[in-house]
């Protein structure tokens, strides 16, 4: 599996993806699943994958390879003017991809199953953040949950239900999404570290604040047993059942 | 769905069930997934189930009518020497509900999805913790991890895994295991108050300390609210991420 969050805030983005994948549990790779593509001062564009490995890529390589055949006449990713006709970009790349290798995949018994986050700015917009599905639509988020998930979600969706703000820092959302990657890589081996993250300010049109966060990360670390404090202290002021 | 945690402490036993039941998601009641048969005195035993209520009311019933035939010269739950045994004739009486009704549940394209945990004590032995699975064979829980769950497990493992140690006292226990419900209950719909909870002292040979927690039970929101508290207080405290 794979676990990636993308939230967008007042402020701007915040993505992050892990970067393990997995054909049984023995046979365990890292690849990164956080894609960019930008254009310092014009665009930042990118798309968190999640699912099998071979159409993630298939899907990231087409959208790349039609943005760098500038000759070409029709509209890519590093063209589009909105986000919305990225979303559709994407979602064509996926029904490119399934037209080519779906049959065979089923044939296999293998399942067409991809998903992604798509989240960044074009100049003219505000940043924006869409979840592209395997049918090759989508869904934008709205103010209400201003967060999205894919892959292995359910463990590190509480923190994120809890501690949400759209008013966050994007120091303060990371944090929060670092806590949740945690709570997920202690109870699920198939999610694995490094951590690939960026936060994207609003209108800032690149992509500075970019990290991967290995497992020997001093703030990872010092952030995941501070946490386990904060824990089991919160837990044990509180008052014990009795019946 | 359904959301059931035992676990097993040096002082004895916590078991927990919601009640929801639902058949698509406009149909949704409640109904008991915590059962007990009980001989003050020599033994308790407790069943939490999981999955097509069909199969798993039939399977109860089974028991229990084989228990209350007392005519009858086979074992049954409430003449078992050992707490294996009990395990035993649960998965028989899986078996036994699968020959029945599985073939004409396959036919409708329906699951014979169930899972059990099973925990009790029978005089001359210590208490013991089983989960039984769909086919009737079982495993039994063991120092490592002393604590089961089925159902919707994902969102409230994460405290699980955290906070569990052997020597808790059961109140403590209880309120860990309050804490994993209320996270699953704030994110997930399928699974709802009120919660049947049974703190089981070793040796105690009864169920004095049984209780049905509703919504609206004033330590559960208070639990609730006040880890809400902490999680944020903890959550503000720890340092920001910053790159």
């Amino acid at each position: 599996m794979t676990y990636c969050v993308g939230i967008k805030l007042d402020r701007g983005l915040v993505l992050a993806a892990d970067t393990r994948t997995n054909a049984g549990i023995d046979n365990i790779a890292s690849f990164k699943k956080l894609h960019v593509w930008e254009k310092t001062g014009e665009r930042v564009i990118t798309l968190l994958s999640s699912g099998n490995l071979a159409v993630t890529q298939a899907v990231v390589s087409l959208l790349s390879e039609h943005a760098d055949n500038s000759s070409d006449e029709r509209t890519t990713v590093m063209t589009a003017k909105t986000m919305f006709q990225v979303a559709r970009l994407v979602g064509s790349a996926i029904r490119e991809v399934k037209a080519i290798d779906g049959e065979a995949l089923a044939a296999n018994a293998d399942n067409f199953y991809v998903s992604f986050i798509l989240g960044g700015q074009i100049k003219g917009e505000e940043p924006r953040l869409f979840q592209v599905y395997a049918a090759g639509n989508f869904i934008e988020v709205a103010d209400d949950t201003p967060f999205l998930q894919i892959g292995e979600h359910k463990y590190g969706k509480p923190i994120l239900d809890r501690v949400t703000r759209k008013n966050m820092r994007l120091g303060e959302a990371a944090k929060m999404i670092l806590l949740s990657f945690d709570s997920t890589l202690r109870s699920n081996l198939s999610v694995g570290m490094p951590i690939d993250m960026l936060l994207y300010n609003t209108d800032s049109f690149n992509t500075d604040r970019q990290i991967r966060i290995q497992q020997d990360n001093p703030y990872f670390q010092k952030l995941s047993h501070g946490w386990s404090e904060k824990l089991r202290e919160g837990f044990a002021d509180l008052e014990e059942f009795d019946v």
